[in-house]
């Protein structure tokens, strides 16, 4: 068989083991994997790690924030900021207002996500609920592919009632779909944001302050049980507290369908970040905040024990300037100040500084990388695999190449990193995606808009005891359709 | 390149996920995965699933019990049956007995091993690690690619002390290799078993009672802690209990390395079996005992969790007749009738039930039977993996075929079987051992003899976080030979 | 000194210790405690117990329910009932309800407590924290002596939002007082009953279905994460569960100062009982429902380790008529129909047979009746203990009465018990109230409105770790006052 | 009635309350508590508190070490200090040597205790349970009021196999006693050690490191595990780790009649004393060791908790020169070196520090250092209660007074105290044994010889759920008999 690409000589990684074969590539799937291959197109990977390319599930795309303040990145510059980072497909979100329809919402980011290099799909932000949006639109957005939704347990314009949640779980759940959340208790950051700042007390660091663990770990038990009492799976997104990741192994434990989800800033930064002079530690502000540093090694570990099924960016970036984090000026207090920061480039980089440290194994870099969220999203094996019949969507790393975070070497629409300065081991050398490759010799190659959506299948939730797995049938592409 | 064999149309399973595609195998080895491969000899699996050869690490084999009772198989009869059950390797015991040295105890194994038709290894079973042992024999054993021991902490003709137990488990530590522990408390079996026998409770039954759940979690607490004393990797085998593996996922989620292992006797029997007529029960007792349905269903939970490690039948033949249970007659108390049961080849298809139940992922279903004994016992991706440059070591399943357990169909030495008249869906069609066929058409094809002792390397210890993954160095064929 | 009553020949029991010894009192206290003492007015206690009074906690006397239907007891036969149970004191609720200032609750509440024959608090239900509220009447309210707050987090017309609940602890923290809540989820709850009764199912025995333990263990987590936010001291009351048990016990070993309270109902009913014919169910209808028999037994437990300080009846006695439970017709849904059910009277003796069945000791009894209440609510050492110098509020019992729970017997305005039938062991055979006789051979001998309001001091938080103990000032009569 | 004395005007503390009364005691002991009471002997307690005499639980006292070693204390220095630190009575070791018999034991002991000024008793060492002892010996001493042994799991010259822990539980609570364990692993110890030796680590601050937190851990749940098969009654000395703690906490709260004590090394010391310049650390070695600061908090905790039933010295007093710890020479190792340290005198203000810190009741330092021993040791309510009918055994307390922790002060035969110069508020002024003052103004007023033998009765294990309480039998002097 005659094949339009050959990646000879590497060792390739999947989320369960390695070994060497060169792999074969025609119209964009794999569809060989030999010792030996050759093609008219060959890349030679030998001493390089032959990967899945990353799919990153967490990121603020071409989005209004809840006051109006538009996100740095659309989907050409994130989705390219993305390549140079591993990733192959990225699943933003798409964002209802409570004032917008879910078929406007869909309408808009379908328009949006246009732009994209990289295969994408959306996650469904839900806030307005009503009986339109239950009867009809989430069902048709399910039909779409649409699979996941997300909902907010604070931020007053976003949050919706547990009576809602409880909707909400129920109907994605009878849809073989996935439901996300932002779990933080809303009264007590409320209640601690209006003591701090009428005691003056307004400066970025306070925003920790103001969004204590328990706040998290509260929402996080409140989540949960929401979800058992529907029996509805259930991911929690950004876990930042150990006694969050650790109420999360709880319920796995127990058999629940609960899955997590943790992100670069709570294994890197700390809220001493924060306390940089003026409004300096803006630039680390996110939601929930970095903790410290013992909650740090507790959250590696969980990553290690498979408590984390995804580790995403939560790139939102608003950047440090006038369009963005100080748009309310140079006394803006904490709570004036736009949430969040970027890491599409910079995620799996800095995940893979774990397997150098000796905390992650190649395998399980891949797994959270890649594998489970084409898993858990429906997108599994099209993408997150590297098998014969998958997508040719694969990263190629040089495991032993040393690089400093720079600011100057970012292709995203921010203007700084909260990793400037870090020396990492490990970058990805080629992207490619269905078979085309888009990022090469720190070049993009894709053109703006080569990305197609990608239409998600039933969540696979992974065997949870109890629970039947999604029937797997090639026939139907594995379930997954890549669009248009 | 010409292949000796196409595996053709089948669903492969791997531990991390399924996709369709044809195996070729040329020279023993698969050297090819592809959309669609042909060859002068061809199988069609369609239908089917193709999955790793299973890997049986807990069986008694041509070893005598310490009071000299020899099992009822031999390594030809024993690897036979366990190819019927769907495995193309096995590692049986290597057993030390006191008044053996350590290099007459691998001697005498070699030599009885050369019967097998599957390739294997052995688990070293050390009783009396000595200067000698410890000083010369047990690094030799290591470098001559025996990498498990195994001790008790029972039986008074086997147990060591703690004492020594540290001291092996540094041992084995140092040189990159595994110990393997036998947890119970013998003190209090000892006590409870003379209690019932004074009191002339003897019948089958009240071994059962004679060994409580205290006895085995607290040895498996004690074993722990000794492990964690000198930071050495251990696996607890055979665990019934409920608290003996939450001992065990505590110390995983701690970072230690603790792995454990569980057996189809705790999953389908109770302590209800043994309370048969007569000395009936006898059939149903093996140390530890069968627990109740509660604790069954919290050990297929563990299963899928991934507190176990390995599945293993602790296959230990012993006839119900006076070459085995029955020895010392029909007045026998139940500490004169010899402990354990067949299942070499009933392991898998109960272990695959579970799928068809729900409880468990095909994918875990393969991690269980096959790729993480191979990889906790030093044999990966060599045994253990469908991936090219791997043994064709391969079990092809028909997921749907439908079968009584029976007696008449076992081709072990055993007089019965605890599972007699189960029925249970999922069974092996075709087993390949090296690329050759070992079973097909219910038929044995293989010659005696033909099996070859594997030189296992370090273990890979699932890179449980903070200690490093030993390098995969496919010029040394991933660290693993294959003997002779 | 000369006495006005002398109790000769008894065993006290305190709530840490027990001894034999004469009592003797004057002026409504006790002055004397001795081997041998001689009055003109003497008791003899040969062969019973002298006990501190029980302190009724939890009661709902001469309150209008949120949809208006008044309780079938006032303080009159309220107070009567309580004494016959082997009561001295009790504290009902002042019920605010929202069109209500908290002034015009306790004015209405004062008004209704002058017929009580027994000494009388309030704790304060707060619906509706306002400005007014927060700024003057509650501080006010604790000047006044009511020191214990209480409040909902279900019931749409009582409860109150996390972000209030998270004032009402500040305020509570700083006075010195406890807040006591009632805690189930109760978007859960009415998921659950909307589903329930759209579907059809509306027997009684659906209201234990609609208030799952998750909703209460979930609400039990929220109301200890918010008091842990302001470091405010809480009650949960009327404890149903094993999860939420296990919860306060955790939060005690971190040193949180959370108590908790169970009730009759969930040590001796199960949901079963709500599964009579007809709408007979209702008479077992509470919330939280009586939950099964291993969660009573988990419940004794919690009793026996300290985990509840206090056990209270949740009197709340709806009669089952048409005044009560029936007031919406024989077709009404279990969401129309009253919850609560009578336990003046058989609070005591029923937790006394947990003395008889081993479960107790007497002094846990006593600390569980009577002490742990009036250091709690501020009421120790006046009431509560028996000492030199404390109120004689004695309750004197016969530990070897049987006799069986009837309705004839009772004194309250109910046509039923819940516990009829049960034959106990243990009763009380006279009750002093400062010294009088008011329960003394099956007869009240209390004149109606003899009772006091006692002006309660601030919580005695036990010595948690890390809290000090409110001094002990005897010249201010140990900081209670009794009123009038 | 006419009194012996009276103490006046002081405030009681029991273990369950506080009260202002004035005691009159009369033939040694307490016949009254009443407002007001005169006698020609009058004690004015004004401003202090009247507490129940310490009851020094765990000292030794008169005994020889394994290697032969002679404590600096005999019952005459030892009753001495004790009464100096607000005890009186104690309880010292009685201690087999495995070449003694248990009847010799007990008449050497005897012999000793002759000396006394306090009451005592003893608990027994066993350490070789022969058949002799077991049949007759042991029970023969049950009935002699010895209703305690204890057992060591560590020290190659004193400790038991677990077998023989099975019969001496056993057999202790057919007899209604109870059975004290030192915990720790003796191979993790010795295993250790070794290595530490070996590799040139002799100094004192090695037995630190060769005494792991995991050898006690592992051995304190194995003694429980013990304990529960047999389902008889235990206690674990000297806590002094986290994980030990929460071992005990757990096992009560399943109803285990599990008890536990610490001591003020555990609390006020940690390590880093052991690491003095030359062999200074040795003052500071004890078994197991001190840990670390976030131990000490933690074990604190559970004093508060009511996890430790006891508080006790482990007085073990070797001097600092040839006679004690420095007797073989400046080269010892730190395997060559006594372990123990004095600490009679000041356990109790170290304690009441507690109270003063906010850590602990006036109440539960009561309980903790004398009411609960009396109960779980078989002397209550005649010792540990202040009530009408007990001995007048009575500590009074100047709760304000501040003094400085001198070697200079100190009564017993030691050459130091590890809590050299710790100011300490709250000591006691007087010192009552039976109505006698035996400690007054700084003096000893008691003669050598006064104490006498406590005959003790069954344990009274606290009405652990599940058990019953033994009856208090008022006629029998409440079981408890004061000898000679």
């Amino acid at each position: 068989m005659k094949l339009d690409l050959a990646i000879r000589n590497g060792t390739i990684i999947t989320a369960a083991g390695r070994f060497k074969a060169d792999v074969g590539i025609r119209d964009g799937r794999i569809v060989m994997l030999a010792e030996e291959l050759s093609a008219d197109d060959e890349i030679d990977a030998a001493g390089h790690l032959v990967m899945p390319g990353g799919i990153e599930a967490h990121c603020h795309i071409a989005q209004e924030s809840a006051t109006g303040l538009m996100t740095a990145d659309d989907y050409r510059s994130g989705s390219i900021s993305a390549a140079f980072g591993g990733n192959s497909s990225f699943i933003p979100f798409a964002a209802q207002h409570r004032h917008m329809s879910i078929a406007e919402t869909l309408d808009l980011y379908h328009e949006r996500g246009r732009a994209s290099v990289l295969d994408y799909s959306f996650h469904l932000i839900v806030t307005n609920p009503d009986e339109q949006a239950v009867n009809h639109d989430l069902p048709e957005a399910f039909r779409q592919g649409i699979t996941s939704l997300k909902v907010f347990m604070t931020y007053e314009r976003m949050m919706i009632t547990d009576s809602t949640f409880l909707d909400v779980l129920a109907l994605a759940k009878a849809a073989g779909g996935l439901t996300m959340v932002h779990a933080e208790n809303n009264a007590m950051i409320d209640w601690m944001s209006r003591k701090l700042v009428q005691s003056g007390h307004t400066a970025p660091r306070y925003h920790a302050i103001s969004h204590p663990a328990v706040a998290e770990v509260e929402a996080i038990n409140r989540a949960i049980s929401l979800s058992k009492l529907v029996d509805a799976p259930l991911m929690i997104v950004h876990v930042s507290t150990r006694e969050g990741a650790e109420l999360v192994a709880r319920a796995q434990a127990e058999g629940a369908r609960v899955f997590a989800e943790t992100c670069p800033q709570y294994l890197f930064l700390t809220r001493d970040d924060l306390n940089r002079p003026g409004l300096e530690g803006a630039k680390f502000m996110c939601s929930p905040p970095p903790r410290d540093q013992e909650t740090q090694e507790i959250l590696w570990r969980h990553l290690a024990l498979g408590t984390f099924t995804v580790f995403s960016s939560d790139h939102a970036p608003y950047r440090y300037d006038d369009s963005g984090k100080l748009s309310n000026g140079p006394d803006a207090t904490f709570k004036q100040i736009a949430n969040g920061m970027p890491g599409l480039a910079t995620r799996l980089p800095l995940l893979f500084s774990g397997v150098a440290a000796g905390r992650l194994t190649l395998e399980q870099f891949v797994a959270l990388s890649s594998t489970n969220a084409a898993r858990v999203f429906g997108m599994y094996p099209r993408k997150g695999e590297i098998a014969v019949g998958t997508d040719a969507d694969i990263a190629i790393w040089d495991p032993h190449e040393t690089r400093e975070v720079r600011l100057a070497d970012q292709h995203d629409g921010m203007d700084y990193t909260p990793y400037e300065g870090m020396r990492l081991t490990g970058w990805p050398v080629t992207v490619l995606s269905r078979g085309e490759r888009i990022v090469e010799g720190g070049r993009c190659m894709a053109e703006e808009g080569r990305g197609r959506f990608v239409k998600r299948g039933p969540s696979d939730y992974f065997g949870r005891p109890g629970f039947t797995v999604p029937e797997m049938d090639p026939a139907r592409n594995f379930g997954v359709e890549i669009g248009r």
